[in-house]
């Protein structure tokens, strides 16, 4: 298939979509983003890489991180993860006390951020230097381009009162080993990973592989927790929007605050795309816009 | 693949879990039925057909029924149905009222009771003869084996107290058009088609087939909309586990409590299990396990 | 003290709120309602009467029949209600199924629909003739112009799909023991009752005389039991604005949708006025600003 | 009335209920209190005092002590305070997040400790030295008798996981205007108040007097302020008991999960109860008793 002419093509047909959302302002360096930007990248299995416009540039993936945590995080402790999170789609939006308190403290899933948390948490109990060996990882996955940005964590730090409420809620219903303030800072500095498309599109590769490494051969998870990693994202990637994105696209992903979302078609390809401008839900405009377009125009959905 | 040989090591595989799960006691025509039964078919796109066990005994399918009906309002109606009823997983059990309330009367998604009734409503709105048009369609899918369990019928209408209550909660909202005894007359004959494993699997076939029925070549939803139910069925198709469900079989399917399962590896096979023993959840317990072997033996997940 | 000064003091000082609600619309025969009708009228434990305005004006009781059934149905069962009612106020809208649900069908408290349907079921145990007798009740409590409004208890009954819902759901829980049907048939036919402020003031008289009606010294209720009615009165007779009533006029009371209020104060007298306009929550703007007026001029608030 | 002979006949009365409720244990201080412990005291408005038993020793007031905030808030800043906090009760345990986010970062009233929590960052906005000012509130109202406990605020500091959530939450919606630490300090210490059962009975006196406190003659509240303090005091002052505790009591008044009461009869007199075992609501169980017994030997009641 001419992946280069299809970027193209999707290139062309979202660029009405700019102006029509928003971009992220919760927080300072977020909100000077350039709204025009728009990146795409593919890595197929077969080794070839394509991109087109932005896709060089580093953003802040945020959430899309959530993704390398909870592939860590089940590396290292295995399915013992699942008596402390759930793996259900949550019906709330993601940062809901609602469900925390119905459910005694166990967040309905690794993707909504009270899961998140809650990950950073186990994380914890086997990393020597968290930040660095969070970081660590994802250049395990043939991704040298990735950084913190010190100044986006701190602003996550300073603004993160619903975040500080998750963890000292669930802190206080026991399901929080470390303290309060190491799992916030682990957290802040998850979400202020700065990547490039082509990065993000490699480093997703191995869930498009079985879990491993395309290039380096690399077991990271079994085929087993490959699939369900996708299984996750497919039901709670997305959000409050995670059903319709699943129908619309047909691809397992995950989206970020940034503009950022990253995909994978099992067996195929993984592809991630970047433009700031989000929708009430949260997620990418364009970036939804081209992964709809794309399993569109190659028929790759596996739906 | 050798098909029917993966049959027969499910087969064996499976037994020793009967005893693990309930039969569905609520009403009493499914209180009686024999516990150890269970029925396994298999249709891929190419016309073959695998059976073992009780596939040729017609039992309850209950809510799978939900699936025939939302391809009907889907073919009837299109995407008008998405302003009635919502798409995203609901986080709640099958039949709680408080999503409903906080949602003002819209559903969150087709296969929730809520939903479901929603569904029959817009049907009542373009079929001539509701429960004559319900089963006519099913028999469209080359499926001729199909009738309402008229005991059935009147037990669900007899103790649907719950069912009751959210249509009148839904009318009460104006979300609901027809008169409340109307719509759950339609409702509880839905739910009483008893069907075989080998009708259920056939009658799937066309949701693995781009929505066009193999064998007699009929359209019944467009590709896109084949790819949205199948994605619904996906994130929604088994209550409150279906992001486990999604995990473990990865394959979009839906479930009753009848304990039938029907399920699609789209481009490929529907497959439908029947085993009466529920887990807690409502899923079949032994129909479910059928399914996550099938996935490993075969290699088919979706994801 | 000189009640009939303060009436008309009370009456000059409520003209200027008339426009600042709305007449209840949700059946044709209260939106007919005259908007610009004020009543009200005091009797006191020594069988003084007071009135002003349109005070022998029959108008639709509505909740404030609640209180009748409540006395009645603990006359009858006494504190065998309390296993399946609560007296704790709800924190949510009247009508709420959300607390239904969270708490397996037990009303919170007889006040809110719920309560109110679950007080009717009881009743039907113990009535031979539920609408005559609960009717006959009211005439024990020397109030003989008391009549149900038949127009306004079939307006109920055919749009009342949330009290259907609330029946059907409490039943599908095992705490209704009579028909759907039956429960609804006396619940529109309590709410439509219609009577005159001072036939109201004078039946409420035994709630503050320790449940003796005064003139004819038949107990109704022990002194106990009449100290629970004013609590549960004081703390959820007012729909969302009990706690805010309880502060402003400091007295037991019930309201209702026709513009109704009546309230005691123990040990004096008991009051009541009618006033059509309802604020948000439902209660009548000038009967809520009336009893506000009377206890800030008579010092009589309980607290 | 010999209120000294009624105190007598209480204390008699209430020995059997010994062993039937559980100490506070969150705590280790609090954990460690006697658990056959009772005291009472009586202060009349004209001035006599009656007590028994373990009266005269020190006890963690807890949440008796939001009274005091309350009145001191009230007294500072007058209606502006109901901006950002309600006067509903709140039918959700005392420490539930769900109400929280429902509405959105407004706490129901000021008796949950979200409420009070509130109230502690609007009296930092007032107060130069907060924790000074606190403890020298209660002192002019004729209580000299009053200490913080170190021990006991820094415990609740150190394990109030819940609390801090709360904080955050509501920092997170806008609604905290000061440091979280800072208000979580002044809160804690105004938890880990100490007081005899005399000293709390007559700090109380105030509120059974119109506002002003016997003896010194100084106006806290105006008539108004002291009937809605009462009023707040009889809906929300038992956490999710007050409904029930209203009715059997009929006073208003506030407890503390360190088995403190305390309560008030309008126009006649305050009264302080302590005993530490707690009932499933974390009430003290002999005190309610013991305020219930009151009121009937005394006919008391404000129903």
């Amino acid at each position: 298939m001419d992946y280069q002419a299809i970027l193209e093509e999707i290139f062309e047909e979202v660029q009405p979509l700019f102006g029509q959302g928003q971009v992220a302002d919760y927080i300072e360096p977020l909100k000077q983003v350039d709204p025009n930007k728009f990146g795409i990248a593919i890595e197929t299995l077969d080794g070839q890489c394509y991109q087109l416009g932005d896709s060089q540039e580093r953003f802040s993936i945020q959430s899309v991180s959530k993704v390398f945590n909870l592939a860590l995080a089940t590396n290292l402790v295995g399915d013992a993860l699942w008596q402390r999170v759930g793996m259900e789609p949550s019906g709330n939006p993601f940062n809901s006390l609602v469900q925390l308190e119905y459910e005694n403290g166990i967040p309905r899933n690794p993707f909504i951020n009270a899961g998140a948390l809650l990950v950073v948490d186990v994380l914890l109990d086997h990393l020597a230097d968290a930040n660095a060996d969070m970081l660590g990882f994802v250049r395990q996955l043939r991704c040298s381009d990735v950084y913190y940005d010190e100044v986006v964590a701190e602003s996550e730090k300073t603004t993160g009162y619903n975040n500080t409420a998750l963890v000292n809620y669930m802190k206080g219903r026991g399901n929080i080993r470390h303290e309060v303030g190491q799992v916030l800072d682990a957290y802040c500095h998850q979400c202020s990973i700065t990547m490039t498309c082509t990065g993000l599109a490699r480093s997703f590769a191995f869930l498009a592989n079985g879990g491993v490494v395309p290039g380096s051969g690399q077991r990271i998870l079994t085929t087993s927790q490959t699939k369900r990693m996708n299984a996750i994202m497919l039901t709670c990637g997305f959000y409050d929007e995670s059903g319709e994105f699943a129908y619309k696209v047909g691809m397992p992903g995950k989206s970020g605050v940034g503009g950022g979302v990253a995909a994978v078609i099992p067996g195929k390809l993984s592809i991630a795309v970047w433009s700031p401008e989000l929708n009430e839900q949260g997620n990418s405009v364009l970036g939804i816009k081209a992964l709809e377009l794309f399993t569109t125009k190659t028929g790759l959905s596996i739906f």
